[in-house]
């Protein structure tokens, strides 16, 4: 099927936002950037995908205004961090319905509370900045062993850069 | 590109929700089923895309169980009513960063209050129900004639179904 990447005629700002992080890979990227990935040989390893597609997904999210790039490394923008919660929700949705088991548990840091659906804190009934929350590995996690999955064994911080 | 549909390897629960509803068009199903429509011939007039990849999209949701197939229509179960959230925050990020004006305005149906990013009520302070949303056309709105698309003119709750 040759489908495009837009959905011209499409009256719905969902149809806009998935023209920017519809394609195959892009969430998982957007993703990958929470986590604190920046460099190009890291999103490789931990994503496993052929250098052309990433390639290709870094410089449209940069365009976009999704990632901004400095040298190398590719990290989000104030708007790229607006897509955690989506990125969160999924993530809960696919655990319950697909997964069967938590891959990552991720709790407000300051309370140590795990994060409901929304990405709010109910412990603390607010909602939490993803630099305030921490991701742990969960009983459902792999065994991988590329550097970034190395790295996320221990507990972190969503957006602090990891430099494997 | 040849790239399939799964993510294999990816320890995430994110990149099983997206083997589900990651593939073009089909959040823009959900969407679809999310406003209320059931009949294929309704799908099809609104998203306006070829029948044989809507065949192939509502196949694939009714047997990850996202819908439910009774006769000629599909409707969302349970498991896909909550992907909501989803829909809702990924078009308000399309409205504030792609789109520049409201297409579509959700609406608390007993307060009247607008829904935030989050598709809560703040002025009642609490989650609202997919089926507690009202939907108002927004000043982006086009003026698109298809049968559906002439239906949701008016103010139209989520979930009920649209038979044009």
């Amino acid at each position: 099927m040759a489908l495009g990447k837009d959905y011209a005629g499409q009256d719905c700002s969902m149809a806009r936002a998935l023209e920017v992080v519809g394609e195959r890979w892009t969430l998982l990227i957007v993703r990958d950037a929470l986590y604190g990935v920046r460099r190009f040989s890291d999103y490789l390893a931990h994503l496993g995908i052929p250098r052309a597609v990433l390639s290709a997904r870094l410089h449209a999210l940069t365009e976009a205004g999704v990632l901004a790039k400095e040298g190398n490394e590719y990290a989000l923008t104030p708007m790229g961090v607006e897509l955690w919660p989506v990125v969160h929700t999924l993530a809960r949705w696919g655990e319950r319905h697909r997964s069967g088991e938590e891959m990552r548990i991720f709790v407000h840091a300051e309370c140590g509370g795990r994060l409901a659906d929304d990405a709010t804190c109910p412990a603390c009934d607010r909602p939490v900045r993803p630099a305030d929350v921490e991701m742990h590995p969960g009983p459902g996690a792999l065994r991988r062993d590329d550097p970034v999955s190395v790295y996320l064994r221990k507990p972190h911080r969503l957006l602090d850069p990891i430099h494997t």
